[in-house]
């Protein structure tokens, strides 16, 4: 039996594409080290573990952690420390996951999903610190949500608050994966924008010159960070499909204020770097939806790619 | 000095017309006794005060109560106990409503606005036990709200929270009180549905034929209760009307599910008391709103006129 460092923090990262793994010390905030490895395509639950339990046994070096925080990308059931399934990897449809990687690395182990996590870590470490109460929002491929509320994740009683990219702000507008039409996701997300980008260059073929030129005029390689790139340029039809986006998802944060009046909303995510621009539509549009009475504060996730990671430790060690 | 008796609840709501207060002993769930007054036209709030004070000593009959909990018709600081204005009655503002009953009642005084309040009546003592989460909703002149998570009110962090009458449902819909369009309220709550019917009906003098008896062809009259009465006699237009809002409501319910996925939604108010139909409307257009997995249990509070006054008990009694 390896020897226990009750000190030590396993942080660990199930990401669609790629796992992550950090250790570091209870009260510290710098990693003793980091580990990051991507998943082959066509991976499964057991190809996933595999390479994660590799990752950690490898930063901890024969030396077994105090207490281990996951982060999921995927629906979780944090009380009992399994997940329900994940949307990209099959296997793991009610996967005991924090049984196994407490059998495995023989330490307590809490897991939760990824925006749950990330909410955690820029409320404990990044740009939700001193504050009562955030939901952090990540808008990517998805739109996606997470609150901290009183300090304390709320997941709600299905486990699944945080949902605002099924919030309906366009109704009878285009039809959502969820089946819906007109939610934030679907106007707002980077997949989204770049296929109302596309959308309107086939359909308009006098605008969007910037755009065509930037894609040597193949539509199908425009994506949410082209459109960005273009719409910088002063390329009307790009700013237009972005600005379409960030006016759904302030829309969606005004409506969340109106109603929860948390003290900041988080954003994250790839489609949060399109510009200054972009930040200001997505203002303009929660203030206008918002009460006057109702502040609404929008600010930028402060630790990137890293905020699941260092959840995942704010997550573990507010456990133990 | 008069006796103070540790265990007597006093329990005050000052309404926009009338006021109520009762008396009963923790841990009971019945009134000693009560008393209701309505307040004169053009009242201030030195009327509204002296109202109370005077039925509050009529019910003390000369003693000290334990604690007194307050329900008030308006925003209000609950932290400092102070009442930031009524919306009906002028002199409220930024009034130490606590402070001064805590004076003249000689007990500590806890005050709130009335959909929190009401919120956790229905928590304690009705239609809300046993749940840890819900949003409880009044339907009535406006649409309010309250939450309850974890057992205690959430306020917000501008004490803004449960503001679901102002989720914007119908973009570019009718224009709001609150200046902007397609809110909740501005098509849900009884006033809009009675507005909504009469336009209706100068509109298209074909239809509405027993709305129009109702009222005896006076159209001005028209109310949101002879709406419902008409829809629940076969009146197609009134149905419309009624419908449209129970469409708007049960939106804005789905996308708050979406959102915080509280246990239950609690509803009251005189625009509940519109027939089953209204409710299977209602719960037909949360459950479209909202995701699968997020489950939407919609149910009538169960306090009725008397959940303001059950939460002040309820208000009074957790603080002290």
């Amino acid at each position: 039996m390896s020897i226990r460092d009750a000190d030590l923090v396993l942080a660990l990262d199930f990401g669609g594409t790629k796992h992550t793994a950090g250790l570091t010390r209870r009260g510290e905030r710098a990693w003793l080290a980091t580990a990051r490895e991507f998943a082959p395509g066509h991976a499964t639950a057991a190809d996933d573990l595999e390479i994660m339990l590799r990752l950690a046994r490898g930063l901890l070096e024969g030396r077994r952690p105090g207490v281990t925080g996951v982060s999921f990308g995927g629906p979780v059931d944090f009380y009992s420390g399994t997940v329900r399934l994940s949307h990209h990897v099959p296997g793991w449809e009610n996967h005991a996951l924090a049984l196994r990687l407490e059998t495995e690395l023989g330490a307590p182990a809490w897991v939760d999903n990824d925006a749950n996590v990330a909410a955690l870590g820029e409320f404990q470490f990044g740009a939700g610190q001193g504050c009562e109460s955030l939901l952090y929002m990540t808008v990517s491929t998805g739109v996606g949500g997470g609150w901290v509320l009183k300090g304390h994740i709320w997941r709600g009683h299905d486990r699944m608050a945080g949902e605002i990219g099924h919030m309906v702000v366009e109704p009878g507008g285009p039809e959502c994966v969820c089946g819906k039409r007109g939610c934030v996701e679907r106007i707002a997300s980077g997949t989204n924008i770049a296929l109302q980008a596309r959308e309107w260059l086939a359909a308009q073929p006098q605008r969007g010159g910037k755009l065509r030129e930037m894609v040597k005029q193949d539509i199908s390689a425009v994506d949410a960070r082209t459109v960005a790139q273009a719409a910088a340029q002063g390329d009307d039809l790009a700013w237009e499909a972005l600005a379409r986006g960030a006016r759904a998802l302030g829309t969606g944060i005004g409506n969340a204020a109106n109603l929860v009046n948390p003290q900041r909303f988080v954003l994250g995510g790839g489609v949060t770097k399109s510009g200054e621009r972009w930040w200001q539509a997505v203002r303009a549009a929660a203030r206008a939806t918002a009460l006057p009475e109702v502040q609404v504060e929008i600010v930028p996730a402060a630790l990137g790619d890293e905020a699941p990671l260092w959840g995942a430790v704010a997550l573990a060690i507010n456990q133990a």
